[in-house]
C-alpha cells in the first residue's frame, strides 16, 4: 500500500493501520536503501527454530515509526515540548535506525564487513539519505548521534527502554509464537515522563519494567540465542569466512559481484565513508544473495565450502553442545582428531566444523543509559533501587554461555 | 451447551473448545453447588478497576479442568502412569479446588464466615459431593488432601505451578486487559515432568519459570492489590461487619435468610461439619445476594450502614494512600477528628471510614513446595538456585504494603 | 481506575488503553444511573451457554465511546467539519444510547415496563441528566433523537453501521469466545466517509461490509439467539409474568421495593417522563435484584413460582425444539396435557412451562437506514448492489424460527 | 526444533506447539526437496502490500499437519474408522499436497514451467518421495489421487473443506492483518462427519460455512488478487518471459543453472516423470535464486529486462486500473503509444510494460466437491439449500476483474 499516493496507511499484523505521514517519510520509506530491508531477516537464521520467524527489517522499522509516533503524542500530553521539526527529526532516525543492517542482521555482522557495527553504517547511510533529500535528515542524525541539545529524544530513539527495544520485544515474540515474551508496549509508552531532560517511567510501572526486562531475557536465550541458532549462524560466519580465503587465493567461485568487492578487500569505515559505491554495493547485498551463493557453493569442489553450504541448504544443523563453563581444549581436539581420521582432511578444514565460541547476555546493562523510574514523591532513582525483587548484581550480570559446535555423526 | 446431553463442549474465550467427559464430571458441573460458582466474581471487585474483569469462579474451574486434562496427556506421554482412575479424580478435584469460595471470592473471605478457609470449605463440599454421588469423590478427596500415595498428583492440584496457578494468572490477564499477566501456560505444562514422585520443570523451562513468577507478581500489584480495589475489598468487609453488629444488637435490618444466619452466629468448622442446611445456606450466598442487601442498605437509618452500602452501589469509592511504611496513629487519627467533627459522628462510627491495614505478597514463596528444576545432568535444583537471574533473597521476601483508607472531602 | 481525578484511562481487554475526557463525559460515567450498567449483563442469559459472556452494558458503553472518537478523528481527516461541541455531544449519545436497558438487557424487555422500548427510557434517562448537568446534553439529544440538522452526526450514534454494532459485535465475540464473529472495525471506521450529508463506505470496504453482514447474522443465529438461550431468557419472562400475577392478585411474594412498584402498576411512558422518582425505581433495578427475588421465590409455594425459579438458578433449562414452520397446537397440547398428568395442575399453569413463540431476524434491513456504497466514480449505491455476492431479496428476508420449550422428562 | 531428535515439536505463532510424529512424517520435514518450501513465500509477491504476510509454504503445510491431526480426532470420536495406517498416509499427503509450488508460489505457476500445475507436480515429488522412502508413501499417493476405495479421505486434503483450505485462510490472514479473513477452524472441525463416504458438516454449522465462504471471497478480493499484488506478480512474469526469450535467442544472461535448464527447454509433464535430475532441478528454485537474477538483471543492457527488474527490486510497481468490463484496445493503445514516443522503443517492448488481462474468482464452485450440510433430520443437502441466505447463482458466478498495467509517468 506504501507506494499508491492517496493511500499511506500500512497493515501491520500487530498493531493493525499504521498510517505513514506523507511527505519525507514516505520518500525514505520508498527509497531502494529502504525498500532492500524487506529482505532482511529480522532474526537471521531463527526462522530455522521458530519457522513464523519470518518477518523482516522493513516489518520492524516500520512498527518502530508507529511506536514512536505514540510516545511523541503521549510525551506532548504530558506538557513537554516537542516541535513539529523535532517530530519529523524522531520517525526519521527511528525509521533509518537500523538502516545499516547485512544479510540475516546480526548473523553476519562483522562478517562480511569487518570491525564495522550496523550502527556505523546506519549513520553513513543517514549521511548519505541526507544529500539526497537535500539536508532534510540534519536534525535527525543530530538526534541519532545524541548530539542535539535535548537529550531525551534521542533517548527516545537509543536507550533501555526506546522504541526499537519496545517494538522488537512484541514483534519477534508474535511472529516467533513465544508469546511469553511479548511485552505491554502500550501501557509503558503511556507511563514514559520526562525530568531534567531525561526519559523516565512513572513509579506505577515499576511491574511492567521488571516484566519488560524479564521478557527480554527470556527472548535473548530462547530465541536469539537459542542453541540451534547459534549454531546455525555459526555455520554461515564459517562458510563465508571459507568463502573469502578461497577468493583471496584466487580460486574461482560463484559470488555476485557486491559480495565479491566485498569479500576481497577489507575496507574500513573511511571507506565506506568517503566512497559511494562500497555504500551502493553493500545495500545490493540481502538474504537472497547470501543464499543463492550457498546454492552455487554446495556443488563445488572445496570440501568445506560444499559440505558447509549443503548443510545450512538442507538445515543439517550442526550438533551443539551448551556449557556455562568453557569448552576445554581437549573436549574440542578429541572431535577434530576424529574428523580429520573420519574425512582424512586437515585440522584447519576440521575447524570449520568443530569450534567453541560464547555468547553473552546480561539483562541491564549499566553502561547504557539507566532506567530512571520517577517516584510519586519526586525522586528519580535507578530500576534496580525502585524494584523490591531485582538485586542490583543479579541485573548486571553478564551471563556467558559456552558452546561447541561438531557434527553429529562422529 | 453444558446441559445438551449430546453436547459436552465449552467455549472458552483462552482455550477454545472444551470437552466435558460425560459420567461424574459433568454431573458435578450441573449440580446446584457448583453452578453457583457461575454467580460469584473471580476477582472480587477488581471489575471497579478493570471493566473487562466480570469473569467467574465457574469460567476458571473449567479452564482448570482443560488445563488438568493436557497435563494428564504430557505427562503421560513422557512415560508417567496415572490411572484412568487417578486421572478423573485428578479432574474432579481440580473442578471442586476452589468451591468453597463465598460471594466476591477472596474478598469476603473471613467475614461472612470466620477463621474458616475456602479451602476447608471446598473440602466439606467435595465430603457432601461424595455422599451425594455415593463415594465416587474418594480418590479426588484423598489427592486433594495429599493423602494419595502419588504425591505428584496432589502437586498438579495445589503446588507453586498447579493448575490452578497455571489459569488464573492467564484467565485474570486475558479479562482484565493487563496483557503482560499473560504467561506460557502451554509452554510450562509441556515442561513438566516427575522425578521421585515430585513434579518437577525441566531445565530449558527456567526462562518461563522466572517469567511466571514476576507476571504472577504483576498481576498482584496491578491488579489483585490494585489500591483501589483494596479500598473498595475493605468498604465491603466493613460494611458487613456493620450489618452484622446490627443484626447482633437485635436492629431490623433487610439480609436474605441464609446470610441473616450466618452473620448471627459465628459457626465453627465442626458445625459446618455436622450440619448439612449450614453448608446449604452457605451455597445459597452469592454476589447477587449481598448486592441487593446493599441495595436495600444504603435506605437504611444507620449512619455508617446507610453510606458506605450507597458508595460501593455507585462506586464512590474510599481515597486510599499506600505507603512502604505503617500508618501512624497520628496521620490516622488526624482524619478521624475531621471526620467526628464534619459529620458529627463517634470515633467508632468513624473507624468504618477511615482504616488503615497492610497487604502482603511473596513472588516465591517457601513455605509452600518448591518450584523444583530438572537440570540436564539430572540434579533436581530449586528454580532460586537453577536461576542465574533471582536471588533467594529477594524472592522470598514478603513485600508489605500499609495502606490507609478515608474519604476524599475531608 | 475511572474515580481517580487524574487518571482517566480505562484498561479494555479489546482496545487496550481508553483515555476519557474529563468533564462532562467523566461525570456522566460517575453517575449512578451510569454505574448502574455495570450490573446489567451485556447479554442477558447468553453465559448460561457462552460461560465467558459475563461482561456488562458498562464495558459496551465505553467501547462505543471508544470508536465514536476514532470515527471522528477519521471523518475530520477526510476534511469533514466537526465541530468541539459536536464531538462531545457525539461521546455523550453514544455512552448514553442504552442507558435505558433493564436488567438482563433485551431479555426483560417489555417484561418489567410494558409497551417502552429501552431506547424511549434511554431518551427519558438523557433528558433527566440534561436537567442535573444543566443543559450541557441539550445537543446530544438532538443528534441521538435526529433533530440536528447533521443528518450523519445521527447516523454514527444510530444506523446500520453504527458505533453501537461496530462495538457489540466485536465485543460479544470476543467474550463469548465465538470468534467467527469478530469483524474489521478499525478498517470499516477507516472507510468510512460524508457524501451530501450521509455517512458512506468507501467501494474498496465493499468485502468488509459483506463480511459485518455475515457475522451479524452470525452471532445472532448462534449467540443472541441460541436455542437455549430463548429457553432461558423465555422462563426469565414467565417467572416474572408469575411474579406479577400473584403480586397483583394479593399474595405474599418477596420482592424488593424498586420491583414490586414496577409489577404492580402499569405505568406508561407518560408516566415515566412526568414522575422522577419512578426512573429512579427503575434505575435501581438490575441482574442482581432480580436473581435475588429468584432466590427467594424458589422457596415461594406458588408452584409455578417456585419451580421455574430453581430451574433458573440450577440451570435446569426447559428443553427447546427450534423448527422453521409453526408449532401446531397439537404438539403442544399433548405435552401440556402429559404435564398436566404428571403434575396434577391446571392448564394455565401447565403453559409456564411449555409455550412456543418465535423469533426474528433480518441480515439487513431496509426499514433502518441503508448502507450506502461510495463508488470510485463517485455514486452512492446500496451495499445490495454494489455486492455481486448478495442479492436483495435474501438479505432483506426475514427468518423466522419457530420454537418450543418444554421440560425433558415428560 | 525438528532436528533435535528428542524434541519433535514446533512452535507454531497460530496453533501454538505442534507435535511431529517420529518416523516418516519427521523424516519427510527433514528431507532437502521439504525443507525447500522455507524459502518459497507463501503469498507470492503480496507482502508489497501486506509487509506482515512474509510466512512460507513450509509454515502452511505444518499447519495443515496439525489440522489434519485435530480433524482425524474429531471423525474418529464420531464412530468413524480411520486405521493407524490411514492416519499416517493422511498426514503424510497433507504435508506434501503443495510440495510441487515454484518460487513465489501461484505467482509463476506455468512461466517457469509451462502447462504443468503445481499439483500435477506435488503428485511427481511423492512418487519421488516414495522411491526414496521405499513405499512408505504408497496409501498417501492413493488417498491424494483419490483411488483409495474410502472417499471421505481424500476429501479431508482436497475438497472444498479440506484442511488446506482451512489452515491457508487463518494462517494468510493472521500474517497479512486483515483479521477479517479469520475463520472458525476449530468450530468447522469440530462439526465434520461423514455420511455415506462423504464429508458433511453438521447442521449447526450453517453459519460457520456462510462465514468461511465470505471470508475466503474477502481473503480473494483484498489479499490474493489486491491490484497491487496482481501488478507485481504479472510484472515478475514479464520480467521471466523476457530472460526467456533473450536466453532462447541466445544472448548472455545471468541465470543459476537450474533455472537456465528450465527456461532453456519447454519441459511436459512425461520429461518430469522420466527424469529425475529435472525434478532435483526444479527443487532447486525458490524465491531466493529468481530474486537474486533481478539483481543482475537489473544492469543488463536489455531495455526491458533492466528496467522490470529495477522496478520490482524498488518496489516500482506498474499502476494498475481495474475494472468490471474488459479493457479495450483503444485505452492499451494510447499507452503504448505514448510509451513508445517517450522511449524510443519497439511495440514489442512496450508490451512488457502496458499490458492487460483479468482475475476471476467464484465463491463457491460448483465444479469441486459439494459442500454437504447434515440436517438435523438426517438429510444431506448443499450449502447453497441448507443456507436461507446464499442464493445458488450469486455464489457460482464467476467474478471477472479486469485490469491494465502502465508506467505513472506517461
Amino acid at each position: 500500500m506504501v507506494l499508491q499516493k492517496k493511500d499511506k496507511i500500512i497493515n501491520d499484523p500487530i498493531y493493525g493501520f499504521i498510517t505513514l505521514d506523507e511527505g519525507i517519510i514516505t520518500d525514505l520509506i520508498e527509497h531502494p536503501y529502504f525498500q532492500r530491508l524487506r529482505r532482511i531477516s529480522q532474526l537471521g537464521l531463527s526462522y530455522l527454530v521458530y519457522p513464523g520467524a519470518h518477518h523482516s527489517r522493513f516489518n520492524h522499522a516500520i512498527g518502530c515509526l508507529h511506536l514512536m509516533t505514540k510516545a511523541i503524542y503521549q510525551l506532548r500530553k504530558k506538557g513537554h515540548t516537542i516541535t513539529n521539526k523535532e517530530e519529523e527529526a524522531l520517525k526519521i532516525a527511528i525509521l533509518l535506525h537500523d538502516i545499516g543492517h547485512g544479510p540475516f542482521s546480526h548473523a553476519l555482522e562483522n562478517s562480511i564487513v569487518r570491525g564495522i557495527s550496523h550502527e556505523k553504517l546506519s549513520s553513513i547511510f543517514m549521511h548519505r539519505l541526507n544529500k539526497i533529500f537535500k539536508g532534510k535528515l540534519n536534525l535527525a542524525i543530530k538526534i541519532f548521534n545524541n548530539n542535539h541539545p535535548k537529550k531525551f529524544l534521542h533517548q527516545l530513539v537509543s536507550s533501555q527502554l526506546d522504541m526499537d527495544r519496545l517494538d522488537y520485544l512484541k514483534r519477534d515474540s508474535f511472529f516467533s509464537g513465544v508469546t511469553e515474551g511479548n511485552i505491554g508496549t502500550e501501557r509503558i509508552i503511556n507511563m514514559l515522563d520526562v525530568v531534567d531532560d531525561n526519559l523516565v517511567v512513572e513509579e506505577k510501572g515499576i511491574y511492567s519494567i521488571e516484566k519488560f526486562l524479564i521478557a527480554r531475557r527470556l527472548m535473548y536465550w530462547q530465541v536469539y540465542l537459542h542453541k540451534t541458532v547459534i549454531s546455525a549462524e555459526n555455520m554461515l560466519i564459517k562458510v563465508l569466512q571459507r568463502a573469502k580465503e578461497l577468493i583471496m587465493q584466487g580460486d574461482d567461485i560463484f559470488t555476485t559481484p557486491s559480495l565479491e568487492i566485498l569479500l576481497k578487500n577489507n575496507f574500513t569505515i573511511i571507506d565506506f565513508e568517503k566512497n559511494i559505491n562500497l555504500l551502493n554495493y553493500f545495500s545490493q547485498l540481502d538474504d537472497y544473495n547470501i543464499y543463492t551463493c550457498l546454492r552455487y557453493w554446495e556443488n563445488h569442489t572445496d570440501f568445506v565450502l560444499s559440505r558447509l553450504s549443503k548443510r545450512l541448504i538442507n538445515r543439517k544443523i550442526l550438533k551443539i553442545t551448551v556449557k556455562s563453563q568453557s569448552i576445554t581444549d581437549k573436549e574440542k581436539n578429541e572431535l577434530i582428531t576424529k574428523f580429520m581420521k573420519k574425512h582424512n582432511c586437515t585440522h584447519e578444514q576440521a575447524n570449520f566444523f568443530i569450534f567453541s565460541n560464547k555468547v553473552s547476555n546480561s539483562t541491564y546493562n549499566i553502561k547504557e543509559a539507566n532506567i530512571n523510574i520517577l517516584m510519586k514523591k519526586g525522586e528519580i532513582i535507578d530500576i534496580t533501587s525502585a524494584s523490591d525483587q531485582f538485586s542490583i548484581d543479579n541485573l548486571h550480570k553478564t551471563v556467558n554461555k559456552y558452546f561447541l559446535c561438531y557434527p553429529n555423526n562422529l
